[in-house]
């Protein structure tokens, strides 16, 4: 039984070493999800903990969880960052091929702490426009104390791993065995919006807005 | 900007010592997401995998991912598994206040692997049907080969965490700036099965995977 079978799997080694192509599979994966899970090392324990990212070349920001606690501890320290993506089970006519069709990118580096205010807002202009476009420009100006209670770490990718997972069951050789068998494909999507209560409910949702839950995609 | 800003937040802290209604909202986080994500410490350093994982009462089982390298360091050591379900983007009339409805719990124990055969089998049993409910009975028995190239792992919860939001953007006191507010609802849903190639692909889809996709629900 193997829940991730690996029919490509690109070995943790240093990004630099493996070649535009692979690292353009893994920016995919990271480009693909709103979220990822950050995994620390404080005081000998792992955490993990959810969190939105983004990606400007090979640099991946974030937001600190819980930050306080944390981002004391994680600065200069190394970090994993998995993104994960199921995209169906699998169904196989035995247990020991039952699966999953997803993608996974697992980057490590060690985690930057941004603290220049006009830093820290350039790097949540991109966050916020590359995950809505051209919302930013819509707001008023983050004011200074808010900048100061927002925390965004960022890393370089060091070392990293993809993995994926897209096809029927692994068992051809079983296929006459009377079982159902094949793929249930898993898709999250975004729904109609709903308007926040207040005076101006009734605005019409931004045209960005309207694409981004049209196209199907999360980003 | 809080990406995960916390409405109901129950700080770490040992299980036995949290209650009945604290466990059971964690249990009910886990109980929600096929997926989590398991954070391990290896040579000092962080990896977070993605994983299958289940849940008998207080104890939460999981496959290894990348088995053999792990396995070996992991039994005993402390693991930190979090699931996590986005429910939604949080879109407000300022950056600050933007945020994501959510779901998540972090869970922590000492890794434990399973190596009896039987104790494998059933685990693996609990596993298949509690996803595809009596799915393993369809099934031919699992080889012994097939049980010793399965690994299960799993851990006794000792301490947790559960944090959510589910609600608009809370910035009431904004209210009065016209800028469209709200959420956009997040689902993940199974899509149409798509059966294996084979001499059996007309077989009808057994009723209790029918009854999955269209309960909306992942498990």
């Amino acid at each position: 039984m193997t829940s991730f079978p690996v029919t490509e799997r690109s070995r943790i080694r240093r990004l630099h070493e493996r070649g535009t192509h692979a690292a353009a599979g893994i920016y995919a994966v990271l480009d693909a999800a709103p979220l990822c899970h950050a995994g620390y090392v404080i005081d000998g324990e792992p955490y993990v903990t959810p969190t939105l990212h983004w990606r400007e070349g090979n640099r991946v920001y974030w937001h600190g969880s819980a930050a306080s606690r944390f981002l004391r501890k994680v600065a200069g320290q190394r970090v994993c960052l998995t993104v994960s993506l199921m995209d169906g089970y699998v169904l196989a006519r035995s247990a020991f091929n039952h699966s999953v069709n997803y993608r996974s990118a697992m980057v490590f580096g060690r985690a930057q702490v941004l603290t220049d205010p006009d830093a820290i807002a350039a790097a949540l202009r991109r966050f916020v426009d590359d995950l809505f476009p051209g919302r930013w420009d819509s707001l008023r100006t983050m004011t200074a104390q808010e900048l100061k209670a927002t925390s965004v770490l960022w890393l370089d990718i060091e070392e990293a791993s993809v993995k994926q997972r897209s096809a029927p069951p692994g068992d051809a050789d079983e296929a006459d065995v009377p079982v159902w068998a094949g793929v249930l494909p898993m898709r999250t999507t975004l729904a109609a919006a709903e308007p926040a209560p207040g005076p101006h409910r009734d605005l019409p949702l931004p045209a960005e807005l309207a694409s981004l839950i049209a196209s199907g995609r999360l980003r």
